[in-house]
């Protein structure tokens, strides 16, 4: 079963959008175990559509058509498919209805150009998925006259608005791809979220557990370099139901855990963020943060996580240097050194009357400062009035240097909690 | 003139990488003045490449490739054209110095895969610009035997890695084509940034203006809502110098300013938070901010500036609100309200020692505090001891509350700073 993508949009070609859809449709496809060996981005133009979905139902047993589905004269994907069909257009009136109820909602008429979006090609069906006006499609291509008849193909139209598509590609398409394809198995994954180690230096640790799976099967792996969301290592598992595919990802979790060791800090979505405000919330302990070089970023990010109050109760940015010595007690003497993070992390403590702090200092760059190179870094962590600080030099511009040392001064704290627990839980009186 | 854009690289297919390339090229061909009808991605494969590559030909006078350039045994488009153009390829022996002299640079020997990097298909020219390893290629395709012979085409060949792909497409790719194509016109556009005003209601103040542009000519009109980076008025012009380019353009900005008046806050890669800081430093003023909802946000975004320190000196973060209390002076009572972002404001200026402040209080959601719901933010403005506040309500969610409130707090600043400006130069003793 080969599908391609074929994304519809003027906007696409000017590069005022960038085709994240054909990305995530791709993503998607090969996670459903289907081959696609193209994306094709067009004009919203009728010759030239008309042309890519022909061209790529001629390589292909699907396509999946993206765009030119909205109310306006230049969405014209609707018509172009129905062309493609032989078939003409007609008005689905549980459709109009589903459209007028939306506007309903929102306490506006219905704009007459929103009826375009209830015609369909006569033979398609409208898609159950429907979270904005436009309808997803599914649309079957006869056979070629004289052709085998067995062979029907299939177009999928979907809205261009992200959300509205993926809706519309997980609950309809892709079932209906792996339906057709004859596909009983299922592929699923795992990432697993890791700091502290390169890209090369992981994938030599974990060579002969990939030697192993190669010769004896189990979840494939896949490292993905992420900046500040770490480097991750993709799990893939296929299996005939989904309890055997969780079984091989566990297994092959455990697996890479057994390797890598403490530098796995997340599964999917968990963020460095939500897994350090965790153990604080899980420990019962309060973190400030105080920041020159990263600017209040640490604290950004802490804060984009949901309920992070629970934990997290401010930040003292001391960007100035005389902000550093009358709000966090750094004394006279250079402000990117092991003595100006520690006051800072103590002062936060102190000041913001939390157990927990991380401190920076540094020089972002492009220029140097006391004397000390763009990229130089000086971090701290404190818990309990204990300070441990480091230096790192890293060799990256300035938006980087800043994001490297996000990520990494929150792993130290991390790893300082996690050990926490350890700790407790090997103590010789076992249940403390 | 038509140029398509063939992106080569299972990687781009998997959805492992957004296609940002064939995005950017689409923009850069649009200003260029070249017309674009397609763009194409396609795997690491050979027949797959030949087949795209030649069907683009097809249609198209010039098709660029980009990707499939590099030193591995993966990297086949070298190899694909030279199949496309009929001829074997060679070795180009100073290519392989200037390979050789990178690998010297840093230090280390060169592998002797990189040496496939040097092979040029016979007809075919490197490109100038070689910001790394792989050379780009202008690689001439004869006409089709029958063919009338004075319509050659032309396949340029550029790496997938996003900085070295733009400085040869911008050295080579489009002077060649504008070339070939016999423009002589140049066009060149200039972005006005806009906040405070919808892109509906910026459109309709702007509608005769752009019907008078239908009518006369001069500098075109478009609209891109950008999120924090604001709404922005690109205008665009030809003509066949760029002195006279930039005439139209500066005509068109002034008639946009005259009816968009303050709103417009900067030109082209002026964020909001430069201005701000350009604002400040020429006012000889120091800014220090107070942020509850935003998180630190508004600090992290003024500190990507580099030389941000020269007027921003820190901030306090103040997400709980016993530190907006202990640290800012906020009274008992509600937090998310007047009192408490005016209290913030001053705070900030008399603990961080500024003349200037801004502050902000609110509900990011998902749930409502304090009985308001979320979306309710509290922005107040300090500027030698006075504060201006004022509420909004967003009907977002999270990440958009946080990110709308951080431009249009700072909006707020600048307004006052702008007026600042205004009062002085229109005392009645003139030059004060």
């Amino acid at each position: 079963m080969h599908c391609e993508v074929v994304a519809v949009g003027t906007e696409l070609l000017l590069g005022q959008i960038v085709n994240t859809n054909s990305s995530w449709i791709g993503e998607h496809l090969a996670l459903a175990g289907i081959d696609c060996h193209r994306h094709t981005a067009v004009g919203d133009n009728r010759n030239r559509i008309l042309a890519a979905i022909s061209e790529a139902l001629g390589r292909a047993d699907a396509v999946i058509v993206t765009g030119g589905l909205g109310p306006t004269q230049d969405d014209i994907t609707r018509d172009v498919i129905a062309e493609l069909m032989g078939v003409p257009l007609v008005r689905d009136e549980s459709l109009v209805a589903r459209i007028e109820a939306m506007f309903g909602v929102r306490g506006r008429p219905m704009p007459a150009n929103n009826l375009r979006q209830a015609d369909v090609p006569v033979g398609a069906r409208p898609m159950d998925q429907m979270p904005g006006t436009a309808p997803g499609l599914v649309c079957p291509i006869a056979a070629l006259p004289g052709a085998d008849n067995n062979n029907a193909k299939v177009v999928y139209a979907v809205p261009g608005v992200p959300w509205e598509m993926r809706q519309m590609v997980e609950g309809t398409v892709l079932p209906d791809l792996k339906q057709r394809a004859g596909i009983s198995s299922v592929i699923r994954s795992r990432t697993l979220r890791t700091w502290g180690h390169s890209e090369s230096g992981l994938a030599e640790d974990l060579s002969d557990e990939i030697d192993r799976i190669d010769r004896e099967g189990g979840a494939t792996i896949a490292f993905l370099a992420s900046g500040m969301e770490g480097l991750k290592v993709r799990l893939t598992a296929k299996a005939s139901t989904d309890a055997e595919a969780d079984l091989i990802l566990a297994d092959g979790e455990e697996r890479v855990r057994k390797i890598a060791g403490p530098i796995v800090f997340g599964v999917d979505d968990q963020t460095m963020e939500s897994v350090v405000l965790d153990l604080l919330v899980n420990q019962g302990l309060r973190l400030a943060t105080a920041e020159s070089l990263t600017g209040g970023m640490i604290s950004t990010r802490l804060t984009e996580v949901p309920g992070s109050s629970r934990a997290f109760v401010g930040s003292i940015v001391a960007y100035q240097d005389g902000v550093k010595r009358s709000q966090l007690g750094v004394l006279d003497g250079p402000v990117v050194s092991e003595e100006a993070v520690t006051a800072m992390a103590i002062g936060a403590c102190e000041r913001l009357g939390t157990e927990v702090s991380v401190a920076v200092t540094g020089v972002a760059g492009p220029d140097s400062y006391e004397g000390q190179e763009p990229g130089t870094v000086w971090m701290a962590t404190c818990v309990d009035g204990e300070v441990e600080a480091f230096r790192t030099l890293w060799p990256f511009d300035r938006a980087r240097v800043r994001q490297f040392t996000v990520i990494t001064v929150l792993n130290a704290l991390r790893l300082r909690l996690v050990g926490r627990v350890t700790d407790r839980s090997v103590t010789p009186h076992g249940l403390s």
